[in-house]
């Protein structure tokens, strides 16, 4: 047993949650595997990843509106400005959620709990481009 | 290699943590590995995971009454209130701790330091049926 | 393919971000592996782990800030002090990031974003000798 990996690159055009459990379900369907684990990694400091609930928006709405208040731009302590307000906020986003996650596959299919999706957690105003690597074994 | 997976359903009886550390150590023990890796997976967003100190019960305490105060519940700008007040803040709750965490196994044994347990983080009042995936490779 | 595994202890001096990426490469590049997962696992309650920006040192410095606000010590609610003040945030912060972290390997590296590094997050005042379990499969 190997392990199949595969890049893939997400445009974010806006702050928040956007779903990826289609474009990890895609790679665990080409691995072709039935029952193992599949690893999302993303490669950078100022976005993240979570599982969250995937009904009902108002709680991705929610979710964001509580890391806002939580971490708020225009700390008077932050040094790290250069590249803007929403910089150290992402780091410190980044910190509290995570970089990589791992689920497990059985019969070809991600386990997943019924509400539960995979987002990636964009913490910076501008559109960023985005790299994730998804791992199958 | 192959992966070997079971999973087990835990009934929640209160909010707060929920040791899960011997229903792991089973799961490894009945794997019959010698070394590699274990992976416990959440099947749900209000409830989580987390590794914490297993000796003392005030830090279970004090860990509980600082995330309800991190995180309470009637804030003003909660739209995701449809199930009870204890509902958006379970989802967040979940996001700021683990919905899967991998842990080495060494000579047969989950290498967990002298004072880790594995804990289920229940976020709801009432008593819910949670999900586990065991995973171990 | 089985998992390889080394454990290393680092020696913390003070609180705050420690770098460890350079001894995580070194058990990549042991374990000869060209293509699969690396985990890193910390086996305390009172450290954790984290990736973080590895460029300008100003943003580990408002991160850590950042986490001396969110859990200050001295909570009138706090029963868990016999250790000192820093002993429950400790814990806390530790349940905040993360004991455990999955990385991808590509052509036998790290497949890590240009800025991200990987960090011993102490958590105590006093030194510490850590113990961190690094598998490759």
């Amino acid at each position: 047993m190997g392990v199949y990996s595969q890049s893939f690159e997400l445009c974010t055009s806006r702050k928040g949650l956007h779903e990826i459990t289609g474009q990890v379900r895609e790679v665990v369907r080409a691995s072709g595997l039935g029952s193992g684990m599949c690893n999302v990694f993303i490669c950078h400091t100022s976005a993240s990843l979570c599982i969250q609930e995937n009904a009902d928006p108002t709680a991705r709405a929610d979710l964001e509106a509580f890391f806002e208040r939580l971490v708020p731009p225009d700390q008077p302590y932050f040094q790290h400005t250069s590249e803007g307000p929403d910089d150290m906020p992402s780091h410190i986003k980044s910190a509290l959620t995570e970089v990589s996650l791992s689920i497990p596959i059985q019969s070809g299919r991600l386990s997943l709990g019924t509400w539960q999706g995979i987002y990636l957690f964009e913490h910076r105003e501008r559109p960023h481009r985005r790299k994730l690597v998804v791992s199958v074994w």
